[in-house]
Formats: structure tokens, sequence, C-alpha cells
């Protein structure tokens, strides 16, 4: 049986080519980069090497920081604690701006800052799954500490007006932290041109390793750091850097996003996204989430009426697909799409979402066997639902 | 030329059988464990085998919690600032006692602590190097709220008296955090019979990967993560679980912590320390820093008068040594050794201290051949050092 890998914004295949590059630093070139010694120093050019690629592959400048953490979360935590601790705790400010559609980190460390007497405005998205700028601009406050917008929603794909927003936090003067997690590697992403404060990113969405991500903070913008401890990271992140880790997703970073990569993902990885949305929408009564446009080349999400999203999931399992409702990191809990709950459509749609993601590891022959299984799957799934049989055929209007 | 790593506390080589257990979970098995699907799932078997060893490994009870981290640093930061919102911020309590010679980790989160109000003891330690647990008794307070020591010295090795201090704790009911970063695959640590609350390691120190470690909480003590977001870790820690470096992390706890294991370290790692040691022992005016007794089996932290410790460094590794001053977390700024300058003792004792810290990978070849190059070298900066012709020879009466 064919397994076809469709949940690519929930974690990637570390690329072969950055495991290779991982492999000297576990058993051979295991030292301490902190040490005085050769098997520390035998670290630093790769490490070196390392943090060019990650510059250049969001173009920080060089009096920025680059903060290798463990993952996204840790940078998030990072960024919206350090931002209650620096310039909220002490009387500053109180009021931090956000979206409804953020991944769980941003929106679970915005929930604390509110048991803490924060005051956090949670955006709402539009029909098409994003939000206007001017959105922004009218939630601004005098004592607005923060705003947090994603770059692109892991779960429609859908890409937010930074640009636009960036531009609005200048004129305001209030940091912008952008997390980027589900945009790296799939647009193009530009911390200077679009006046980014802070920017995280997860080196496993990109074919790099888990357990290990990055911050970027713009020159004189340094927070107290989420980590204290040793003097790693200027003093920025403690504790002993995971050499092969960092090694790994700069090379991950540098795959991901050359100028080749990018336009590959443009054309060949959205062709083959697009086959597969095309394929799945001659069925009825289906649709995708927030629209077609303004979108990474490899997502879809896509509603299916009639069709219980973890039945879907378990049918295309079973045929070796793998896809998902929604975010993994939301999934164990089994809680409908919150990025479908704050469309504000019905619960029965948010439980007939499902997600594929793409990524440039994924061939033509995987995409016509997943339509074949998927158009199948849709087909025995509705015979068995009484709630297609009897539901009203109003479903398009709910978007 | 001979290479003998002997700076095993500041990280360790990953075994070779480790790295052979993670391999798969990179480019092959590389599913996000929360997704609901074969991707996701294949990672399950090897995690729960994981977890199986490293609640083993310490004598966790199955009711307790072991949460898998990024390291030490980010365990310790948890449970330091746990303390801080849940007991402090409230108004609950407002102090924190620790030692003076804790890893920077805890030092750092302590100091930010005090940054925010919170009263902090820091403890010193006896002409060993080491606190009496009566300390921890005078020390208390009706509104402490942690204490924290470390289970051995990062630097000298010693052992403190954990059990004793758990039993203090225990009558006083605060909880007690112990870092065991050090102690792990040394000493046996059993979390149980020593009453600890709190509980951090990290993998790199007993032949594991980096970039990952481990936080045991006792049941009915869950912290406010340091993480937000997903659900991972029951909602301890957010982010997602890097499933090779936990796998690996699980197979190190369990060869380093076998009885086989921990037998081999008291025995035959003891044997080659001790000759090291006794060697250099054999030099006029030198001495073991806080004394022989009741030390990690691993560990030996000389001071060689004359012999400025980042000279001696710098003379051994010409000669594929490695060995440290200290901590590498605290390496970086040259500052002088914080655990000698704990001791009281003089400025010249706290920059003549060189740390060697074995593994059971070293080879009696290795440690013939590593007495030979440091007996050189201290004779060499002996010769170049005017300290040691003018220096009152009253080293031994410092301590």
């Amino acid at each position: 049986m064919m397994e076809v890998y469709l949940d690519n914004n929930a974690t990637t295949m570390v690329a072969p080519e950055v495991f290779e590059e991982m492999k000297p630093f576990f058993v051979q070139k295991f030292g301490n980069p902190n040490s005085l010694h050769r098997f520390g120093a035998g670290t630093h050019p790769k490490m070196i090497e390392a943090l060019d690629y990650l510059y250049e592959g969001i173009n920080a400048s060089d009096d920025d920081d680059i903060i290798i953490t463990a993952n996204a979360t840790e940078s998030i935590n990072t960024v919206i604690k350090g931002i209650w601790i620096d310039k909220i705790l002490n009387g500053d400010k109180n009021h931090i701006i956000t979206s409804e559609v953020e991944h769980p980190a941003v929106t679970a460390a915005c929930r604390f800052l509110e048991s803490q007497g924060v005051e956090v405005t949670y955006l709402n998205v539009n029909e098409q799954g994003t939000l206007e700028a001017n959105a922004i601009r009218l939630a601004m406050k005098e004592n607005t500490a923060l705003v947090a917008i994603m770059w692109a929603n892991n779960e429609t794909g859908k890409i937010f007006p930074i640009k636009e927003i960036g531009e609005i936090c200048k004129e305001f003067d209030v940091p912008f932290f952008s997390d980027a997690t589900q945009a790296i590697g799939k647009v193009k992403v530009d911390v200077q041109d679009c006046n980014i404060t802070y920017l995280s990113f997860s080196a496993h969405k990109f074919h790099g390793p888990k357990g290990v991500g990055g911050l970027y903070v713009k020159k004189d913008y340094t927070l107290t750091p989420l980590l204290h401890g040793g003097e790693q990271m200027g003093g920025l992140r403690a504790g002993t850097v995971d050499v092969a880790s960092m090694v790994g997703m700069g090379l991950a970073m540098k795959l991901a996003t050359s100028p080749e990569a990018l336009h590959y993902e443009e054309t060949e990885v959205k062709r083959l996204r697009d086959k597969l949305e095309s394929a799945i929408l001659e069925l009825p009564e289906t649709l995708v989430i927030g629209g077609k446009e303004n979108r990474t080349p490899n997502t879809t999400l896509i509603s299916i009426r009639g069709v219980e999203g973890e039945s879907m999931l378990w049918d295309l399992n079973q045929k070796g697909i793998g896809a998902s409702t929604g975010s993994a990191c939301a999934s164990e809990d089994l809680e409908a799409n919150p990025v479908m709950n704050a469309f504000g459509s019905d619960s029965e749609l948010a439980h007939t979402g499902v997600r594929f993601s793409l990524s440039r590891f994924n061939t033509e022959e995987q995409i016509d066997y997943a339509i074949e299984v998927i158009k199948n799957a849709i087909k025995r799934l509705r015979n068995l639902s009484s709630s297609y049989a009897y539901a009203p055929k109003s479903h398009e209007s709910k978007l």
C-alpha cells in the first residue's frame, strides 16, 4: 500500500540532507560549544554557517538577534511573557492585540496574561479567514504593549496582511510579533520589509528536526529571557545549545527559503495542491474554508458535508494517507477546529473540515492515489451518514 | 595524537547505541505524535518505552509526572517561575531557599525573582563544599514557597544531603526541588526515597542527546506551565514533542542508571578518576577543592598553585585533552569559578582550579596519557609563573 503524508502543517519529514548534516554532532563532534577546548570549538564553524542561513532565510539585519529555542512554542512564550514582565508588570502598559485564530501557544499565553489582569483583544477573522489590517488600527490603545498576528494560518493556510500591519505598528510605535511557523518555506518572509519586531518559527515545519526553533528579535527590542541561566545566546536564552538541531535547522532554512525552493512551492507544490483540491471540489457540497485566495501554496482545508472529520481521517489512515482535522497541537482533545469556530460557522461545519497540507516531497503519483482514496472515503461515509441524508442543503450559504 | 575528553560534566558524547535508537525518528518515523494517523501513532511505542525508562531511572511513582523539556535549564525555570506565579504573585508566600553553588539557571531565575520583590536565601557551603541539612531548617520561614538544592555540584562533584533535606521539607510542608543534572548516571537518584517534589535533569549529561531534558513533578504538585500552548505533556509543557530526542533520552537513562551502570561508575570510573587525581596530587601545592569525601565518582576539581586555569586548559587542549575551569554554562565570560568564590577562598585559588570529569567511555590508556600531559603542563606553566615563584606557600591553609 502506498503511504502518502499530507499533514505537513503538523510536522514534516526531516530532509535526508539535513539529517546527514546533523549526524556528526551526536557521537563525534559532541562538544559543548561553550567549552574552551577542541571538542567545543569543533562545533563552531557549522553553527556559524547555520546562523548565516537563518539570517538570510528571513532577511534579518546583522544587528538583529536570532535566538535558538526549542520550538515556536518557546519562542512565542518568550515574547508574550517577556512583554508581560518588561512592559506590563511594571505598570507601563496593559493591553495586547491578537487574533482568534493564532497558534494555541499564542492563545494560551494570552489567556494566561488575562488571568494576571492583562487586557487582550482577540480580533475575529472575516469570511475569508483573515483580517483587515485596519482592524489593528481600530484596536490600538494608549497602553497597547504588543500586536501578535501570525504570518499564515496553520489550518487554512490563509496569509495575513503582515506588511500593512507592520506599517500600522510602526506608526503607533508598538512592537509587532508575528508567528511565521506556517509561512517559512512556503512564502517569502522578510522581517525588514514588514517591520517585524519579533518573529517565531519551528524547524520541524520546514523539513528540519523537531525540538528546535528560532526567535528573531529586532535590534534594541531585547526581552527578559524566558529561560534564565547561562550566558548562551548573548544571555537571551540559557541552556546548552543543541548543536545538531541548530545545524539541521540552518540547512533546512537554506533549503526551504532559497528563491528556487520558494519558486517550486509556488508552482509545483501549488499545482499538486490545486489538483487534489479540484478533484474533491468536483463532489457536491464541498467547499474550501475561507476560499482559495491568498493562501500558502501547500494547504487546503475542505469541508465535506455529512462527513465527520475524524471518521474521514480514520478511513484515509486505513489506506495509508495521513491528513488532519486541524492543528495537531489541539487535536488530542478532539474539540472542534478553533479556526472554523472563529469563522462563526455552525457546529456541523466545524466538525467536517479536513486539512491536506503538502510538501516538496509529495509526488504526482501520491496525489493521484490520494484523490482516488479520498473520493471513495467520502462516498462511503456519506452513505453511512444520517446527517447528510436529512440535513437541509443550505451548506454553502453559511460562509 | 590521542584525544582525551575529560569534560563530561559540561556535556557527554551521545552513546552510539542511543544514536542508533534515535535514527529512525528523523527521516522515516517523523510523524507528530499528536496526529491521528499512522505517521503519528508510529512514534508511540518507543515514546512509551522511553517514559518507562525515565520513571524507572529515578524511581518515580506511576501517579507522578515526568515532563519532557528542552533541557535542565527549562525544567529549572519551569519550577522556579511556576512557584513564583502560583504561590508568590498571588501573595501566598514570598521566600525561596537555595544555595550559593547551584547551576546558573537556578541562580539566575532566583535573581530574577528577587528583581520582582521575592526574598531569596542563598545558603553558603562549608569547607567541604556542601551544606548541612540543618541550615535548611534554620532558614525556613512561614512564607517559604520552595527549597531548591542541587543533588550534586557540577564543579566539585560534591553530593548534598538530599535525603535529610527532603525530610526537613516534608516536616515543614515546603516543596523540595532538586536539580539532579550532575547526579543522574553517577549516583543513585530516588525521588520517592528522598521526598522530592520537583527534579530536573538533562539528557546530554548522561550520554543522551542535547536539546532534551526532564522535569519530575510529584503527584498533586502541578505548576503553571512555562510553555503555554497545546495539550502536550498533559498540558504541563506545550510544544511538539521531539520524538527522536525523547527516545534517545529514555535509552540513555536506562543505560546510565541500571544497577550495573552505577556499579561501573562507583568502581571503574572512580578508579580512573582516583588514579588521575592521585598522580596530580603527587605534585607539591595541589589540592582537591572541597576534599575527597562524598563526591560523584567521575569528578575532581583540583587547584594547582601558580597555574592559571585558562592557561592550563590551553596547554591541555594543544595535546588533545579537553577539561574545564568550571561550568561551561558560565565559562564564556571567564569569571572566576562561582563555586570557589562561594568557598570564600582567595582570588588566586579561584583562578587555579581545573576540573576533570570522566565518563564510562574513558579508558586506562587515556588516563595514563592525560597524567603525563598534565604533569608536563604544570611543570611548564609553573616555570613561567611569577606568582608561583613569589607567593607565600600558605596555600593549603586557605581551605
